[in-house]
């Protein structure tokens, strides 16, 4: 990792610059994608599943025999911690319910919100040889907490046309029922305009590769809601003296094994740390089967050492990291200081593996500095809060003429006249 | 209007169909404006100011003089009804505040969320010949609430370089300071890139013309979150033979009188509103400034006249209207039933100009079905819901066996070993 000094803060932002990712050189091939599924449907899945991921499909529907055969493949102690996992993300998702209630605002005018789930959601997982079970549950608890009616998963299936094991397994422990064996931009552009087999959704969650993140960008403009936009995953570990050096490595390898183009950065106030952590990365990486990997996220990966907290806080604030922790003696007091970050691990007993997954936070949170204005997915992210009134006689002598007022100067006359029917009637 | 009777709910989401808008067509001439002010900034800005609104600008910025003199030109009884409004609609998203209490998920795991305000919004503001001084209210006022840290508003000048008087008042009275003569694409390429005059934002909110959204939804896809994607305002209102057609009749003629393609639908129960509503509409269109607007509005219109409630409510959450005003006599047992819409009036007396202006919630809203997915502007929408996380020795003993093993199953070896770790220290 490379070490910057007190470099000063006009450099931060260049400093902190994430890779840019220009994704419009693949609208081409991802718009064509999306066109033929939204022209012929089932027929077009089929076609793509065999061409991407060469899988051959009679049926796109996971059957019930399937997910039956998936139980027997998957070990009695992964079963047991996936539903540990699933409990504690149902309680911490569940604790999410709002106690809305209604506002009178003035007399006789009454308006509060009412928390509606979405009707239809879709999943994406990926797939690959590192299959995202636990993503499984991060998305789809909160959808069933929510009470979203119609909850659908698509993941791609392998090149026999299986679905991996523990991803039915989780979707099942979640409650989900419609699995889908669909992967790509073509699983988006059939949960946004629906297929014989897949229903259309009105709003699409789940990571990806750069085809998926296109194709849901793509889709988002006119068709269906999504999550959030999505770049490569990202940590920054605050540290100090007192900090234990091997859980500050093993935070920062965590996040280097995603890929080559994961982000990681430590911030710290001390030198002996930086000296001790890169010793400490040295020492764990040789022993990690996927070193090569991390390896070159580190080589791309910066320490930054500054002298004051407030300092410290700023630049996190700056870069606003998906994940942030906070390892330091006085973690608590820069809690505080956080405006922008996913999500926030506090102290040295709480690794950002916690939070990825069985502690019960989500794990699909904003990347690529988009924590500046998103919230990672949460239990908000399934409903929509629709806003309802009443008023009374009271109410339209309090705000009527008001009403009339700015309709009249806003010059919407038929605006001004639906209040002054109702002044008149009272 | 046209009316059907009770048709099949097998031809519904053809005749609820609304109007395609392709934005694509204007991503050319949108682009280049993005592109010329992402390149030069204000000077840019100034010439475009000069092309699209015929204003020659030597400042961009509105100055302190500026709104002093705007305060002598807008009306004492207009300042009132804008101090009124902002009070109600203070009153009700303050009331949106929420009191999130931490989860102790299991023992030693404690998780909660924290709501925090995005640090540096921007709204958008039309000028035209009405401008819409009531959404500077509906725009700057959750963001203080929320506690946005800069809150910038751009809107066009006219030809001589003036604001509207009555903006400026009613953001003087949302406590909102940094004001810019910019409007169309151009303002939106303003706080999305941020020039040498105008700050870039995190977030961009507000209404405007189709080359404006076309801005928002271009800008959305890399720079900056945008409140929601938009198509024209529309209603749909339901009666019954209770219902006053006086009050429908201006209720759907308040929508009409916004523009050529307002949506506007009515759905009954009862033949004889029908008809009286019909009378109404005609009687009370000759009276309006904007009847011929309204006329063409109406004559794409629709009536809808069905059985039951539950055909009623079925049609209407298929529809997801922006506005949905329930003036039947069971109009509270009705809005139980409400699951796609934006915001919902209840009863005879609370029409839509309510919300629209000074009732307290905001008309800010998801048109064009969005409703399905998204929420109206609300105290939300300006701040970020940030997960914090803390896990003692106790936690780490609950959790840490689960997130090795699913860890280790999504073999990914550093993030087990980082539990491990902790495992291994208490």
């Amino acid at each position: 990792m490379k070490v910057y000094r007190n470099p000063p803060q006009s450099e931060w932002a260049n400093l902190l610059q994430r890779p840019v990712k220009d994704a419009s050189t693949l609208r081409g091939v991802v718009g064509d994608v999306l066109q033929q599924v939204k022209e012929r449907g089932d027929e077009a899945l089929k076609e793509l599943e065999a061409k991407f991921d060469k899988a051959h499909l009679t049926e796109l529907a996971v059957s019930e025999q399937e997910i039956e055969e998936a139980e027997s493949l998957v070990s009695d102690d992964l079963k047991k911690a996936l539903k540990v996992a699933h409990a504690n993300i149902h309680t911490f998702h569940a604790s999410q319910r709002l106690n809305l209630t209604p506002c009178q605002v003035t007399l006789g005018v009454t308006c509060w919100q009412k928390a509606v789930p979405i009707e239809k959601v879709g999943l994406y997982i990926p797939g690959g040889t590192a299959p995202l079970f636990s993503t499984v549950l991060m998305l789809a608890t909160p959808a069933k907490i929510a009470g979203c009616q119609q909850i659908v998963l698509c993941t791609p299936p392998n090149s026999e046309g299986k679905v991996n094991p523990a991803i039915l397994v989780a979707a099942r422990i979640a409650g989900v029922s419609h699995i889908y064996k669909v992967g790509g931009a073509q699983a988006i552009a059939a949960m946004a305009y629906g297929t014989q087999t897949v229903p259309k959704v009105h709003k699409i969650f789940g990571p990806g590769n750069q085809y998926v993140m296109c194709a849901k960008q793509m889709v988002s403009l006119h068709d269906v809601a999504i999550d959030m936009p999505a770049g490569p995953s990202e940590v920054l570990v605050m540290a100090d003296a007192d900090s234990n050096p091997s859980f500050v490595a093993a935070d920062l390898l965590s996040q280097a094994e995603h890929g080559i183009d994961s982000q990681v950065v430590l911030v710290t106030n001390s030198e002996s740390l930086v000296t001790s952590v890169q010793a400490e990365l040295d020492r764990q990486l040789a022993a990690l089967p996927r070193n090569e990997i991390a390896a070159q996220a580190l080589a791309n990966s910066k320490i930054f050492v500054l002298t004051t907290d407030d300092d410290m806080m700023a630049l996190s604030n700056a870069y606003a990291p998906e994940h942030l922790i906070i390892e330091t003696k006085n973690y608590m007091e820069l809690a505080e200081k956080v405006v922008n970050a996913g999500s926030v691990f506090l102290g040295p007993l709480t690794p950002e593996s916690a939070g990825d997954y069985a502690s019960g936070t989500n794990h699909t949170l904003p990347t690529n500095g988009y924590a500046v204005a998103y919230s990672g997915v949460n239990l908000d992210a399934y409903c929509r809060k629709i806003t309802f009134q009443h008023i009374t006689d009271d109410g339209i002598r309090a705000i009527g003429p008001t009403v009339e007022l700015m309709a009249a100067n806003e010059q919407l006359d038929a605006h001004k006249n639906a209040m002054t029917l109702r002044l008149q009637s009272v």
